[in-house]
């Protein structure tokens, strides 16, 4: 063909590369699904919560029906739990359907759109998917590098992410850090504070960001509750930013983009505060467990605040990939993060005791071969 | 404010109007939602096939963890359904998703995508949501005047929307109408082929689209499983293309557009070709009983080849918004059409007999009003 269908911007998209799913790698090493151990996706190793299931079984008999496009019991639980106005809210298929919103709502083709080095993948594809200019602040330590991130804001900079805690390293930027951030960006510049992990924070790190989105209305804070709520298969997330904002977002939002089931379970989910709570304890008991392997083994890691480590493997730009493929082979999924530009590094998420120590065995024995 | 958030093309939408919800309804007339009959969003009045709530109750255990992201078993059971390789097909968060990576893979801002007036709402929207122009082509007797459409075609026109049977007017564009202009499209020019209603053309209508798509590398089927497959509130859509398309979409797909239990429910749902028969039948008797009625109370509809019915409710242009709201306090929920520049007309969804003989009492009674 002497033509190419498609916009140059989405002939150069890379598509993000999802962890592996345990029936993908069965196949793939001829394994048993029962054996096999995934600590690849930040999910969470309690699954569900008792609550969710007991909605989605009272909600199944609607299922031929279209969701509520507007989730008015959705939100209604989300504004009686941050206190904040039911038109402050969108919801998301899961908070990438978010992040994506926030791209295609407020960037034009040619705008630029700030994120750091070594954060969440999605921010430079969503840059990619509206055509957008990404300018990357390399990062400090791992982490988002904040002041640098307000210097590097351009005229047609319309949009910042910062992941907070980040994904896929686990930094952690400190609540007066944001604040003096906030402070300082220019109004017309939307702050997206990506809170996909907040839940694991300990209680003397937690801050107040709905209080910021009060008083800054450039802000917007996206949530999900595929992590610490245990609903990745279901895809929930949303965000909180004033009316201009969520306004804005929900003219580029499907309209039924979070389904029934999705909806029933997050309402159920956001009340459970026992569920939060284990899923909190269960997740600081295995980082403890995961990095005194680590100590063990000699292994530099990135303290992280998230329900993952990220841990380096080797000193040679083949380790991540090599380590990663010995780890499949005895059953262990965790996530490569070469496309990060970390290939001497894994990332692994928590999961339970034993799954837990399951993956340091086999660590050891990838690290020995 | 000074300035304002967002590029003006997103700024000038305005958002799609979904049929109302049930509870909605209940809540703002005082109504009791087990007396509300909802015929209003094509939705299948049998339900979910007991096959994907089987299916579901299965899946139900893994919720915790993220969707397969890239749909590998329920693309294995498209694939074997139509024939097709895994690499022709990509997977939606419902059909609107799919239209709307169509939008984003294949239209630049400033490009055009061509659509027939009293088409589907998410063709504009999706239009505006790229920044492109719409050219809307006159509409013929209700339906597609697709020698209009070809003729409409412009230099920079990347899209083509073609809804089969149509949306919301239930009319329909012969095989043979349909081949010719895909002969004589520009190869450069996608034609995405919308077929949300074809489970629910009669046999000697059925057309073999796949075959097209195997003959031009610029043709895209759309599918969805919200309507005969009875799964409106779990969102699974699908679309058949050659690689070339097909990989371009899947670079503006989130990765996990595809909910678990969509995945799970829609695998069970496409093989359940007795559920799917007695859908097309029930729909088929439906049919016949709301237009007696309208024949029997002299009012002219547009013949249906879908699962509802474009039906003219007055000769002047508040009759849509009149009789929707008398409909409405009798507790039927229909959809008016205003939005679409019908105001005299509105759309009924066929449901069950006995949903549609109350539709067809409380209209008579709002007409007498």
């Amino acid at each position: 063909m002497s033509f190419e269908f498609g916009p140059a911007h989405v002939r150069r998209i890379a598509p993000y590369q999802a962890g592996r799913p345990i029936s993908e790698v069965a196949r793939e090493f001829g394994l048993d699904e029962a054996n096999i151990v995934k600590l690849a996706s930040n999910e969470n190793p309690l699954g569900m919560p008792e609550s969710s299931r007991r909605a989605i079984e009272a909600a199944l008999a609607d299922l031929g029906r279209y969701p509520d496009s507007n989730g008015f019991e959705l939100k209604a639980a989300i504004a009686a739990k941050y206190d904040v106005p039911m038109d402050w809210i969108t919801l998301g298929n899961g908070s990438n359907d978010i992040l994506e919103l926030a791209a295609h709502a407020l960037v034009a083709p040619g705008e630029s759109i700030v994120y750091s080095q070594y954060s969440f993948a999605v921010y430079p594809l969503a840059t990619q998917g509206v055509g957008a200019r990404g300018i990357e602040v390399p990062s400090l330590n791992y982490g988002h590098d904040i002041p640098a991130m307000g210097r590097a804001i351009e005229a047609d900079t319309k949009l910042v992410f910062i992941a907070n805690p980040n994904n896929p390293t686990g930094t952690f930027v400190p609540a007066a850090e944001l604040e003096a951030f906030l402070a300082q960006v220019p109004p017309q510049v939307v702050v997206v504070l990506d809170e996909a992990y907040n839940e694991y924070l300990a209680a003397e790190l937690q801050y107040d960001s709905i209080a910021w989105v009060r008083r800054y209305p450039n802000l917007l804070v996206s949530r999900t509750m595929s992590k610490a709520y245990g609903l990745a298969g279901l895809r929930v997330g949303f965000a909180i930013a004033q009316p201009q904002l969520t306004d804005l977002l929900n003219r580029v939002r499907q309209p039924f983009n979070v389904n029934s089931l999705a909806q029933a379970a997050a309402i159920a989910a956001l009340n459970d505060r026992e569920f939060l709570e284990r899923s909190a304890q269960i997740n600081a008991a295995g980082y403890r467990q995961l990095t005194a392997g680590f100590d063990a083994l000699g292994l530099e890691y990135v303290p992280s605040y998230g329900n993952f480590v990220l841990v380096k493997v080797g000193a040679d730009d083949g380790a991540g990939s090599r380590v990663n493929l010995a780890l499949l082979k005895q059953g262990i999924i965790v996530r490569p993060v070469n496309g990060y530009g970390l290939p001497q590094w894994l990332r692994i998420s928590i999961g339970l005791p034993e799954e837990n120590a399951a993956f340091l065995t086999a660590l050891k024995q990838a690290l020995a071969a």
